[in-house]
């Protein structure tokens, strides 16, 4: 059976977390894991630019096969929508320059896949990314929404659901 | 006296005009202007890849020094915000990437600068347009608010007033 690369990515210009995982049949397992912090001082341009670059470089070393990022839940705060969207869309077309196609799942589709519950919070997305990835050892919290991304995409089957735009 | 070119954008994952101005001490002529129309039918990742290197080429085609985006305005629809936001960033990025600096400019400000009323509508801002660089000809709306910014950044005196992040 082939293995599947799949990297999840959790944007964010500040903290943007990205985690790798080899799904080969019904097994997983953590490839590896990072945060990209764009030099705070910087301004917005280059901070996105950084964003891109590190990211691009990210799959230039792993080539994964398939990218998943969390569908940004919109809520009533439309400056922080914007912020999001500016670090989301360098993402995703960092991803699209590799010609890795990228599925987007909703935060609670992400949830049940990997806790089992659409409610969940922060704290058991990071325990349960622990331990179906016990190899990936003390992830970080960016990381662990990152890998558990990748985990939804993975239990989804990968790209027999394709994403919307 | 030098001839500073400036890069005016109105970002858009429809449609993203960009206008060119050249600016010599007072005198402003126009250069070129063009809307970039990212494939509708393809997915999000891809048209916002589209708008990152078509943006790019014409950087790489006209050299520009400088680059002027106006600031989002942000309302209540955070999904409009969102959707704005990743094409802003991409936009960013992309100049960025060619080293060229971007100033941004509230919507009230250019439209101050351009036709001297903070609450100018899109229409005379594409009158005032066409009547401060007569060679344009018939320029479209997105491509007039794009030349439009390059106006104000020319008016502001370029970087004098840097862009916050």
């Amino acid at each position: 059976m082939s293995v599947t690369l799949i990297l999840g990515i959790d944007p964010g210009l500040n903290r943007c977390g990205w985690g790798l995982v080899a799904s080969e049949g019904s097994r997983l397992s953590h490839v590896a894991h990072g945060v990209i912090k764009p030099p705070q001082q910087q301004q917005l341009a280059s901070r996105l630019l950084f964003l891109f670059e590190e990211l691009g470089a990210v799959i230039d070393q792993h080539n994964p096969h398939e990218c998943a990022v969390e569908e940004t839940f919109v809520n009533s705060n439309a400056r922080a929508a914007l912020a999001l969207g500016q670090a989301r869309g360098v993402t995703l077309a960092a991803a699209a320059r590799r010609g890795v196609l990228v599925a987007e799942y909703a935060p609670t589709t992400i949830k049940k896949a990997v806790v089992g519950s659409g409610s969940a919070d922060k704290t058991q997305i990071a325990f349960m990314v622990r331990r179906l990835l016990p190899t990936a050892g003390d992830v970080t919290a960016d990381a662990a929404d990152a890998l558990g991304v990748a985990l939804c995409h993975a239990a989804h089957g990968g790209f027999r659901r394709a994403t919307r735009s």
